[in-house]
């Protein structure tokens, strides 16, 4: 079964869609098997990290803004504003999809384990991500 | 359904494979699912980025080269030459296989999106990848 | 089929766990097909690297502790301890999953490609690992 779920990410960061994600393998009736979440965008990110303390979130969002830093003399795909290239950049460095299990009905995710969009442009975007799950 | 392609990666850097994996969706005459794309070695990737604009993957591979250089005095593995020991790095930095969702019988790529073979060594390589869909 | 394992990660770095995995594929029966392999951990990933020479696995390590640093200032999630944040970066620059392609009821890894959980913490942990395997 296939689902696509339009997210809105408001701002620049890490933006958690478990419960949405969740939603769709209720709904899907699978009890076991797997998830697999892709976004359909190159400037932005699906990944697996900490939910519990927002501390741990920030901390990623910024050491990962100052290793891909904008303005780079480096870049010369410029045309789409100085957060574009780094957005690139920052996307093939973390992930476009991401697995999880399916026991009993439910993503298998660990205690601390949320899945979040991560944005990587500054501005509001409207973000499409495809939940596939099969046995 | 699953099928091994071989790769010539000419030269260090993106290739795009995206008609290739779309032909193999094509003849497993799957409509709805996922296609995995997988990479048998360990000195190359596969990843999903911007298939539009030249510059974007050119500025990807100049950011990534710079990051992970050549000849670093860390290295102790340097007996395979010294693009070897980044070739490692980067593809443990970007991935070694992606999911991409199957829709209406086609990849459900967003509009910039295209998958590439990311070749990290200078030479003249084959590269094997192996595409897997299912339902 | 799917199948937990819990895995002794006696020290930070990597740890092959292809032989388990391996396991998993061949008690399940199935020919052809994929294997995905997800760790249930924010601060541990699971990655395909080379699995013949030690000096690879050890510079790779190495690098990875020399880019993500301990007691960056630029750190606000240290409440637990100074290797944790790191290991969430870590995690977020590799992987939480891997999917390897099964062919005549193996794994179809490349000659040098090994599956190894790479502990992030420095204190011996024990880590739950995911094993799906399905057509």
């Amino acid at each position: 079964m296939i689902k696509q779920l339009s997210i809105s990410a408001r701002r620049q960061g890490l933006h958690e869609i478990t419960a949405e994600v969740a939603a769709v393998v209720s709904d899907s009736g699978l009890q076991e098997g797997l998830c697999s979440v892709f976004i359909k965008h190159t400037s932005a990110s699906v990944i697996i990290q900490e939910n519990a303390d927002p501390s741990a979130a920030r901390d990623l969002e910024r050491w990962l803004n100052r290793l891909v830093a904008e303005n780079d003399q480096l870049y010369t795909h410029t045309n789409e504003g100085s957060d574009d290239m780094p957005s690139h950049i920052k996307t093939t460095l973390t992930a476009t999809s991401v697995a999880v299990p399916v026991i009993n009905g439910q993503l298998a995710l660990g205690t601390w384990q949320g899945i979040f969009l991560w944005e990587h442009r500054r501005a509001n975007m409207q973000r499409t991500v495809i939940v596939h799950t099969g046995a």
